[in-house]
């Protein structure tokens, strides 16, 4: 409200093109997408239970103003200008923000009007009649949706445009630059790793007693030792942040210093919020780690969800599930939940919170299960979108993988085919980013800990420099390099499966005595 | 999402003269000022604390956006040619909802964008200028601001227009068709004939043992004793409302059915919870009640803040306050506060709650004095813009006048002159709209007690027809009618000091046995 200069924007390089005023109004589009995200976050945490009516309503008209903004002639002529005007003079930063805008509104721009209202009712349709199908496990009810479905995102990728594959226009969206053919190659080489390693671990047999994770422990207090290691282990700053409960656990955030983390407790399955908690502290640490300089532009998010997922997978899995972590914690865990840490220490809580199972459900699954869950879903979505598969033989499809690779066969579809929103809402070529944030968690650590001193911290349970060399390396950048560009400066190469097979096999093979 | 007719809108009655297009923009103005809305309720009850800077932008953004589509060329002219369309066929509904527009869009478009920022930027640097006066009790260092905001009063009416007195031109935003010829008649009668009444209570000195007042009541107590009566006993429903804790109480609300109660608490006093939260349980009920036909429109609001003034005191004080409703609830308090109860009645705490003393501070004043803060504060406000009182001398003349009406001198300007929020925010025409609400709830219930049946349940603290009344009468027209078309239509007659002047000497007389 004052005149001083405002601290956050993008410090014009380009004072003759239009660049401000560009600038102006992609804060603008970032301000009613800010506003949009409180009205969804308030939806899922305080709304009155009967409002809901109304606010969708609200929601529609932001989601359309933000768009209209957007798409505007006027953005289109700014960023032209920009373009044109932009010369070797021109910010590292800027070069970026051109950049990502003109990919963003190529994209927007790409799809008729028609196009966009037809996807988003069939989604709002698919979605209430998965809920229904879900609920009375009756796949076939949910069958023409998903055909509506799988031709829209057919029909999508045609107005974006792809060189070799639909999936390729799909997946883009979010993980830039990726292709199907890449993630193909990475799942094949963790698929053909992975199965053996998970086949001896299941011979094995137990590696401790699990029923310790079922015992009761109340969920103020799993709240209270969840939120107290987010914040002095993990670093969520307090002045910038607030946890919440929620149906299903979600980080939000409508700047970088207002940050919205959710979780869900179970009293008799304390893991469900811990971890929780943590997995979405991980986004949270991320998006507070964009720089300032980015705030309310098209740059100020992680560069791609795959990327995102290995932030929150690092501290929910490779950190919040590491022996060095058990034991530093073990003792503030046994004051927080006496019952549960009663003849147990803090080896036996590692190798408890570390049980693998081969089991039905994908947000349940542990790290060495929880991949083979996402290439099941990735082979049907590929051949879905390539007519190999019809959307009637999909259960069965589904059955039998779940069988080759996980031993278990779904006694309905409710616990198989319908688990996931994903394709009720029209999200085809999205779960690939959950395995592609994995792999990277493991490479990203292994790099950082190329350092001594961060290896020396991690390794006794300490996080400052870790969190230094990841806001150095990853967080700041936001969206103005690619995933890619992050992953080959951060790590020293492209993604692969290698430091996460290699990362399995260490860990479980120590737990489940395989040497 | 769905194509199903959207049911809150207003039907259209004229298909052929862009009424429908005209709405349509309305209702995206409304959903612009619910998220604006939203992000402000979060802001005083659930946001991390260092998340004020962007939040304040992103606030801004909105506002702007939202001044900006309401003042479209477009807006204008569909205006201009629904209002040529409309004839005897036009709906009573469409056709206040042309004139409430025709009003707000004249009043938003007679200001120079230059004036708006002029005072939006003043308005921030006398906020803050006051919180550190008030802080330091240093009126001098906020005078220049306070000048600044006279001036830019006088300028904004200048803007406006008005007739006999540049006053009308600023009530006239907060009470519709108030002159200050008509308040001016309406205190000079309210204050001769309470002045005398102020004079025999403090004469008759205590009527109850006042300690019960700053007896210990847990917070959490209050709440739940607070919201149980709101909800039971005055009718806010759980399912569209929620209460929440803030610095200063408030009411807001982003739809009829999703409505935000806010509260604080003072453990050794407990009537600033209690008869806070029923004072917004009113306001609450009357956006409420308003029809859901007038959803997302410029009617969707109350008439003025006078008559949601009338709602608010009318639970906070003549429901809430009466002896009936504490010889109902007596049971109910002593359970949830029993240290508190220990050797109170219900007429003990019945006279306790409505202790009148004449005292500093206006928010904690009682039914017989507040209306002199009012009036001091409307008295000065009209001769700071007729010039006839300088700011310099304001203090001085605020602490006359408090001798004069109170009987009381404030210790410093702190507790005088600074203590109010509304003049460092512009807020000037603000203040009568309080004891214009005060009048008109006794105006208002005693219409609604000529109905036996009414009149037979209020007797025992039973509201559920009181509230059919309320809605029926007031709630229901939002902003379609007046606040004089509603007064004259549910009392019979002008707004006066009348009822409120008979109430004042029936009650206090019989409390401080004056007969």
């Amino acid at each position: 409200m004052t005149s001083a200069p405002e601290p956050s924007s993008i410090p014009d390089s380009q004072a003759t093109n239009g660049l401000s005023e560009l600038k102006r109004l992609l804060n603008q589009v970032s301000d009613l997408d800010a506003a949009a995200g409180l009205m969804s976050w308030d939806q899922e945490t305080q709304m009155p239970p009967d409002a809901a009516r109304v606010r969708g309503l609200q929601m529609a008209t932001l989601a359309g103003l933000s768009h209209e903004l957007f798409t505007a002639p006027q953005v289109g002529a700014l960023l032209q200008a920009a373009e044109a005007g932009a010369d070797e003079t021109i910010s590292e930063t800027d070069a970026a923000l051109l950049r990502v805008t003109r990919r963003d509104h190529a994209k927007a721009t790409r799809l008729p009007t028609e196009f966009v209202e037809e996807q988003s009712q069939a989604a709002s349709e698919a979605h209430h009649a998965w809920i229904a199908a879900r609920e009375n496990n009756d796949f076939a009810s949910f069958a023409p949706h998903l055909e509506k479905m799988i031709d829209l995102a057919r029909r999508y990728a045609d107005h974006q445009g792809f060189e070799d594959h639909p999936y390729d226009a799909l997946i883009d969206d979010y993980e830039p630059g990726m292709k199907a053919a890449q993630v193909r190659g990475i799942f094949a080489d963790l698929r053909d790793r992975t199965l053996p390693l998970l086949r001896r671990i299941v011979a094995a047999g137990d590696a401790a007693d699990y029923s310790v994770l079922s015992r009761y422990f109340p969920a103020q207090a799993q709240r209270e030792f969840g939120l107290k290691i987010a914040q002095e282990a993990f670093g969520l700053l307090p002045d910038f942040s607030r946890l919440d409960e929620s149906a299903h656990p979600f980080q939000t955030n409508f700047s970088r210093d207002d940050i919205r983390v959710t979780t869900r407790f179970d009293e008799t399955y304390f893991p469900m919020s811990l971890f929780g908690t943590w997995h979405e502290t991980g986004h949270a640490m991320y998006e507070h780690g964009v720089a300032a300089r980015l705030e309310r532009t098209p740059l100020s998010r992680g560069a791609s969800l795959g990327v995102h997922e290995s932030q929150s997978r690092m501290f929910e899995n490779l950190l919040g599930r590491s022996r060095p972590f058990w034991q530093r914690h073990f003792g503030a865990f046994a004051q927080a939940a006496p019952e549960v840490a009663r003849g147990q220490d803090a080896e036996s809580l590692y190798r408890a919170v570390n049980r693998v199972r081969p089991d039905l459900i994908r947000v349940e699954a542990d790290e060495v299960t929880y991949n083979f869950h996402i290439m099941l879903r990735f082979e049907l979505e590929l051949a879905l979108l390539e007519g190999s598969l019809s959307v009637a033989e999909l259960p069965e499809a589904w059955n039998a993988r779940m069988q080759e690779f996980l031993g278990v066969t779904p006694p309905d579809d409710a616990q198989g085919v319908l688990q996931d929103i994903h394709w009720s809402s029209g999200l085809i070529g999205y779960f690939p980013t959950y395995t592609l944030g994995n792999l990277l968690s493991v490479q990203l650590l292994g790099a950082a800990k190329r350092d001594p001193a961060i290896a020396a911290e991690v390794d006794r349970a300490e996080y400052g420099k870790l969190r230094e060399w990841l806001v150095q390396n990853v967080h700041q950048y936001g969206r103005s390099r690619t995933p890619t560009e992050i992953t080959v400066a951060a790590t020293g190469g492209l993604l692969s499966a290698d430091a996460y097979v290699k990362y399995l096999e260490d860990k479980y093979g120590d737990i489940y005595g395989l040497s």
